[in-house]
């Protein structure tokens, strides 16, 4: 039967085969269909270089197909066994302190190490080899939750190639970092350092003299894990058609899943909201991971039944809190429910996060029960939402490499988070009950008529030409303080700010002001008045229209949001650091112009 | 004449032999009749490898012998000297960050450093056969305050040989450590790490990917250093019958001095409460110290007169502090009363702290004259409670493998503490007035009518039944959250929480929530109503009575406080955070059963 | 015409010559007539080891010139080049955790290191040469911003040179660190290590074990760095007469400017207020470094006109307050005005910092309009206050020695900061009007009727002595809490605490109590009531008459403040942290018997 996946993350070689009949005969009561398997049993399948052994891998893979499950079967790189690691030195990351790692944890293979690419990508090949097919084998799941950084020798020099490739000539990459500045033009690629602790970082990772070196290290750590992706991918693909997938995790900076979406067949993450009152920021993620296959849907790879436990406080679900969260990721375009985990392991970091079947072996649990429920209802919806697609007209660009450049900046405030400003956007739009779809820079623009552009610091490629259209053509383009900044390498524009939207925007700002949370300056809106804080730019109009004023502080009275008439349509700022209830007024401002305010808009 | 000893650290090779004179007169005045000595000499006495150069020391002991004082003599291996560093660069420590140390601070030898272990070994030789015959000489003491942990190298092959001590097959050990998670299965011993921030963890010490790692590092750490003591107590033995010791910490969590104790001629120890209000956690550390050696007497080694200096901040002691605290350690078995330190260094770390003398030279000052007042009550008091014990029906469970297995896993909540925990239920039996002895896991029951076992995470060897004999014969065993949890391994019990603890308790647990301390569950207890934070376990009775109930939250109206009739007495189990009154509740129906209420219960 | 001169950092290798036009269109519009040039160009005029190349240097000095504008001309070492860092690993500092950084950053070069010596004084002399003539140059401008410190082993070697001058024998400096405490006795120089996080210090650069070495690392540090200093100025002094300087921080703890002073033609600093209401902050810091040459007046050398980047929050200066603290400046005896920077730069970390020309090359924004009616106004003035010097009657006493070694003590409490002392009392003169100079504690105090000595925690030399001249010929000498304490190599004196100042101060202190911030203990002082926080002396009178008392704790009653006569003027005693009030009062009462309060003492 065609349906909504549901089932997750199955380690049954942690524990006796005994268990593995209790396990399915509770599978069988939860109606769970489909199991992901193996993703950490590269100790377990090559126990040594050269000896593969599948023995227990293929029980596994035999049992589900024989129980009517189907498997998720992963090649099982997600963490390197200690052969490997006590062999290879080089397979252990060095962090962002310079110090080389050794065997342990789980996310340790350094990206360039080229014992990790060869032997990653040879078990991958010999788990497509003999899977490939097995009727239970329904996609293939590589790696696990790509992430994380290294900064060895070898990364170094990866790096370096990936700079010549970018560059070609040392005077272009000298010019695009900037590096007449404290004396660092290079003169030979070989001075080139990653940007770290004991080189241009000086308090962490977002404080960095460089930005343009750490902007490219981003991206280059970014390629390179996506490198390890593609050569799993391509030994798969060399025995098998079905599709490929990694798990993913939402709004997670360190990679720019927009860069990885063309290597990935569908998409699929793992939702662990940090507590009970996320779903907002879930939709937000839940939007981003759809996007990244332009609407197609996607899988949700892992949510706990329960509770989490690598968190300082684990709070348990609230009863009904599970069901309404899948739903919503079903709502949102998931095709799949999947859990971590099955059963709960006995030992190790992860035997108190929660799991389908306990430490008891109990069906007689209230989780338990809700899953099962859950089962049920997911049996009973069939095929209803398989494949479904929401036509939007709203956009809202989400933007890796304007997140990494806001943060890593020095000036004029830390405490603006790239997420923070986005979901503040995106949750009016929420709210509102706006149908969305969360794009990258780079997507056709054509269909919308509201683009909501948080943020936005750099402005790269044709996108302000793509912008002045959607305006152009009547639509509203709405972009906030700190928007077009920077160019694609990092570098201020030589002009007015907000440089190359300056024309859409009617505005310039020639100075801002920062302070601490605690200062407030209210912000008039038609009869409104809200709280701004953090960021207060001061807007010269330059053709726009006044549409709110600061209270106080010696800018009282100026410009804090503006509306631009262009072409046909508008282009909206707002200047300040708007409370919720400020980015809502301006936000329903511009959906109620196209008519686009959801039907429960007033609900929220 | 027999009496409690009266002294302390006593460093006269820091200063001139005119101040001796001086020293000693005062000492009369105080009547000091202990001085521990040459804790920090071993670059005196030992100035150069195979140089030994006792002159000094001979000066000293001769002095306080001629003078008719008492010597705790120290084997001078407390810190080691510069020329050794320097020679041996192996017998500095390698940090938890992978850092190898050079010469400085005080602790600092790797307890795996064959050149520190036979040099160690051979100073407390020389120091043992040279001071063996002096009449001032009545116990030795070994290092200082042992501690910290060291992952260099030596250690990490000594941590290999101590495991397969342990486990003989890599199999077992496997097993033990639950490798197939997360592709650790070891294949060879030498592909084991030190578990530290370049391995397993991930944010500091208790942030381990594998608890079975750690923990076993824990024993292993902890045995080193006792290997250490062991070797010089045998040096000293060999030429002296006169007891070893070493300075304890208390409760100090690096270190399982249950498995020290037998070791140890005497316990002693070093006090240095954080405040002016820890009057009950002195009592469990003087408690706990008192029940390493079966309730045999202790000393308390050091303790200050006036101020510390290591902390941020420093306070002075209250007037009457020292004489009320002093008696406290008296009343809780101490045959010594010893201060940290006789007279003020007058460089380096702790010229600040307290002395007996200051620089100034005074017998006129406040703190000179309440330690000399104290000098003449301990003359008074002569030998009146020398070796004295209190026969104790209450026993408080204490146990480093719960602590540390507790405060290492990931969930349900950190900011539950093993030591808060301990605290609560030891501070409501000290107030209720109760005798008790504190002792390890494997003390003999059969003694106690009230056992109580705070936080017993670990439940190992034949624990369980020695519970449920005490219950079985009419006793109360009372236990909380997180115990019984997990097997001498920290692998979780395959069964209902408690495992081995559930037939006592009467009760199951399937689910645990976790909150911030910000969030309060009021629980009912009888006709009161008391707090509960961080931690409430969802109690299913099974057999067990109702004694307590939440408040609030989904689970409201469901037990937080059972009680269980087992054989002639009870198992409680107690499932919430309460506060201390809810903790005074539940600990006083105990002790009222038994009668064993306190005649100044009511003052607390 | 002299004037004050104006202008700023200017760095035009940057940008395309297109731009400069604009640059010094600009500059006419806004008075500006003095650039710093040349700062960070090392990379650029010394492109490779043995290649030099003044091509652009050349064209900004004659533009500058050609446009009649004075040139302030860095030698160009404020931070060094790739392919220095490439060739001479050595180039690049070990921090304080012991790990070798490589090429980044900016403050990066070891003093030690050979190759930065020969190659900064080579470059030094080079640019000497080729530029002495120039009409343009009026100074000189050395390295940029000293300050941090390096570890390594090539900085441990000179460490050991600089105590073998010093110390002579090891006796002497065994003697000086009190190496007897904790086995530290070095018996071969090449024991010794730079103290770091491997070896002294057990939580960060404050928390040493041995104090002696860490004050004299200190010690040393400054001197290396100001060994740089002076060769690049003897290579200078080679080919100019002009004077030379470096950018100096106001109070920055890690280099000793008092032990630089001789070595600078004139003083020169950077000004950049944490906030808006560091007016008090800044009149010490002016007031020091105008100290630092007897005098005689010195450069503000840095501020910006507008925001800084480097901060968490950087909040633009409110309109007007740029032309206050520039007059703030020229009062305190600033011959020069010049901001950072006078262009902004497109990229790296300081893109966003303030300048007097934006990235949108305006002249009609606010900033740049305040630039230039100050402008305008420093013309008008002329050379009014040139070489102005102000007589004063009061000493601030300002001790690097003091500051160190206060801050590294353990005990009493941490949370007493030597700046923060000096600043209350240096606040309470400030408001009270009275003209003063801040001098080191080897100045002629001769000429001073008032000198203060807040938290004077060593005394060394003849300072006793000389302070007892003060008072004796009818003088007032006024000091606090936690002075008197160490000698020349803190080592506590072998008396009652003060001291050496006790015969002055009539008075001794037994004991002294810490408390956290929030315990407060009122202190009488007249009719008024103060608060006193932190630090509390016990005094005890001897010959000193009561000024204040303790109203709280078992000290109630007795002595906070003390006066003493002595000769036919006071010795003046303040044992408790007093708030701001408390410290006026007694400031006040001081002034005013010497009649040295200002005219607007009563609008503080
Ligand atoms: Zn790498
Ligand atoms: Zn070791
Ligand atoms: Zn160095």
């Amino acid at each position: 039967m065609r349906k909504v996946r549901y089932g997750g993350d199955y380690n049954p070689e942690q524990w006796p085969d005994a268990v593995w009949d209790r396990d399915h005969e509770l599978f069988d009561l939860a109606r769970i269909d489909t199991l992901t398997v193996g993703v950490f049993v590269w100790a377990l399948t090559n126990p040594a270089e050269g000896v593969y052994d599948f023995a227990v891998l293929d029980r596994i893979v035999e049992r589900a197909a024989a129980e009517g499950r189907s498997v998720c079967l992963a090649t099982g790189t997600g963490a390197h066994p200690p052969w490997l690691a006590r062999a290879y030195p080089e397979v252990t990351r060095t962090d962002f302190e310079g110090r080389r790692h050794r065997f342990g944890q789980r996310h340790n293979s350094c990206p360039s190490s080229p014992a990790f690419q060869r032997l990653s990508a040879e078990l991958a090949r010999r788990v497509a080899q003999r899977y490939a097919g097995s009727p239970a084998v329904v996609a293939w799941h590589v790696g696990n939750e790509y992430g994380g950084a290294c900064y060895c020798d070898l990364c170094g020099e990866a790096f370096r190639a990936w700079l010549r490739q970018r560059y070609t000539t040392l005077d272009a990459l000298n010019a695009a970092w900037y590096t007449t500045f404290w004396s660092h033009r290079f003169t030979d690629w070989a001075q080139i350092e990653p940007p770290s602790a004991l080189t241009e970082h000086w308090r962490g990772p977002d404080h960095t003299a460089f930005q343009g070196i750490t902007l490219d290290y981003l991206r280059f750590m970014s390629d390179a894990m996506l490198a390890n992706f593609r050569a799993e991918k391509a030994a798969i693909r060399a025995h098998s058609g079905l599709p490929v997938t990694t798990n993913l995790m939402g709004m997670y900076r360190p990679i720019d899943y927009h860069r990885w979406a063309d290597d990935l067949d569908f998409a699929s993450w793992d939702n662990y909201p940090p507590d009970d009152t996320s779903q907002a920021r879930m939709a937000l993620a839940h939007d981003l991971m759809r996007g990244l296959k332009g609407g197609q849907p996607f899988w949700l790879m892992e949510q706990t039944p329960s509770c989490t436990a690598s968190r300082d406080v684990n709070p348990l679900k609230r009863p009904g809190l599970l069901r309404l969260w899948s739903w919503q990721a079903v709502a949102h375009g998931a095709d799949a429910v999947l859990y971590f985990q099955m059963r709960a392991s006995r030992g190790a970091c992860e035997k108190y996060h929660g799991a389908v079947i306990g430490h008891g072996d109990r069906s007689d649990t209230r989780v338990f029960r809700e899953v099962a429920d859950l089962g049920a209802e997911l049996e009973r919806l069939g095929d209803a939402t398989l494949g479904a697609r929401t036509p939007a007209r709203v956009a809202l660009l989400f933007d890796w490499d304007s997140w990494w450049v806001l943060e890593i900046s020095d000036g004029p405030n830390r405490l603006v988070r790239y997420l923070d400003v986005v979901l503040a956007y995106h949750r009016a739009l929420w709210d509102a009950g706006a149908d969305l779809d969360v794009v990258p820079v780079t997507a056709d623009l054509t269909g919308y008529d509201v683009v909501v552009a948080p943020a936005l610091h750099m402005v790269k490629g044709d996108l302000a030409t793509r912008l002045e259209a959607v305006a152009a053509r009547g639509g509203s383009v709405l972009t906030t303080f700190l928007s077009g900044r920077v160019d694609v390498d990092d570098l201020a524009f030589p002009s007015d700010v907000p440089g190359p939207l300056a024309p859409l925007m009617g505005i310039r700002v020639d100075e801002w002001d920062a302070r601490p949370p605690d200062v407030v300056n209210p912000v008039r809106l038609g009869s409104s008045t809200v709280e701004s804080r953090l960021i207060f730019e001061l807007v010269v109009p330059d053709g726009a229209e006044v549409v709110g004023t600061y209270g106080a502080d010696f800018y009282a009275g100026t410009p804090a949001v503006t509306r631009h008439a262009f072409g046909a349509g508008h282009g909206w700022y707002v200047g300040a650091g708007l409370d919720g209830a400020g980015v809502a007024w301006v936000v329903r401002r511009v959906l109620a112009r196209h008519d686009l305010l959801g039907p429960y808009a007033d609900l929220a």
